[in-house]
């Protein structure tokens, strides 16, 4: 057996990320000790994520980036899946029936690929440049389709969390997802199964532990 | 057993989708029969997806939608998962390895998340409703963003295909990948894995099946 099998776990991560957040629940959900490492993404000097080094770790200068089993981890889903399928021992985070997984699997990629590439920092940067009235609908229009689009999802499948009364992938996208809108000022009263769901879910303690206030990096 | 389970599957598509374009690949690979329904995204009244039909069935007016085992799936990545897990016979498009499986699907997330959203119709048009100048700087930074990205994760993962020598879920977003970047002219010579992987799968009979000019709504 590989010695590296029992090195400790290196999470990249940007307190603020999204992506990285989802990560910081499924790590903690799945009692997974790790040791954090900030990437200031929006250092004034152009950011952490671009220096030579943090590029060889990831070309696409993105976080989060999961070191684990000797091999360096990008993109959060698949972080999400591989720590699912290699620790089958404690919480389970994919539902073991498979229309069940295919749900949270939905609920979980309509706001990866279908929300967040449209709020991420590099995205507004570069809209709010062509200009802030074009900033303000462009959030408003992505959003809050990502939005009603889980919300229409959730009528079908939701029990206490998003997928029956079991926490699962889509629950860990649905946080971050609700922390964003916030931020970017969505009315959310539009939607009353995300709301409800999401205060189930905040204040259970391996959400609050993955809480961008509660990392290493947040600004105090 | 329910009768549902035998009902012919449908899959509502659009030829030109990338997204549909990898779920038709998965279907072929899992030599599964299934009834096509062209979705016009493009026509001129506004397009299909937004019909109150088609709205029913995905919230999210985007195609793919799969109707089979009497579910609606949408999403391309869940939907070819939830393939791969309900039908073990046969060909499987996720590798059996852990780690292989989890490069696979980066890869694959890498264009789902990474490019995808970038290049889809509905950002175009509104991108190019702020300018043709912004339009050409847009796609020129996203999609060579994460074509240099799944060029570098190639370095280390390639076989004949995406990932070794089987195909997998990597290699079913890469063709339709490769064809939208060909049509937004960006210089594919400075990928010469993406290059030499594509050159082998385009051939094959369920990726021919699969091509958009293959399909029943193909403009003749």
């Amino acid at each position: 057996m590989n010695a590296n099998k029992f090195k400790k776990p290196i999470l990249w991560s940007y307190y603020l990320s999204s992506c990285s957040w989802r990560v910081r629940i499924a790590l903690n959900l799945k009692k997974i000790d790790y040791e954090y490492k900030a990437v200031d993404l929006l250092k004034k000097m152009g950011g952490d994520q671009f220096s030579e080094g943090f590029s060889r770790l990831n070309p696409k200068q993105e976080v989060p980036v999961l070191f684990i089993d000797n091999q360096y981890l990008t993109q959060s889903i698949p972080i999400i899946e591989y720590l699912d399928e290699t620790r089958k021992d404690g919480f389970r985070i994919l539902p073991e029936d498979p229309v069940k997984r295919a749900k949270s699997r939905i609920i979980a990629e309509i706001i990866n690929s279908g929300v967040q590439p449209y709020q991420n920092a590099n995205v507004i940067k570069r809209i709010n440049n062509e200009s802030k009235e074009m900033r303000i609908k462009w959030l408003d229009f992505y959003l809050n389709k990502g939005l009603n689009s889980v919300e229409e999802a959730l009528k079908e499948t939701k029990g206490k969390y998003c997928v029956g009364n079991k926490i699962s992938i889509a629950d860990l996208c649905l946080v971050p997802q609700v922390y964003s809108a916030k931020r970017y000022k969505i009315d959310l009263a539009k939607y009353p199964l995300i709301n409800s769901i999401n205060l189930e879910l905040e204040n259970l303690p391996e959400f609050v532990k993955a809480n961008p206030e509660n990392q290493p990096d947040a600004l105090k």
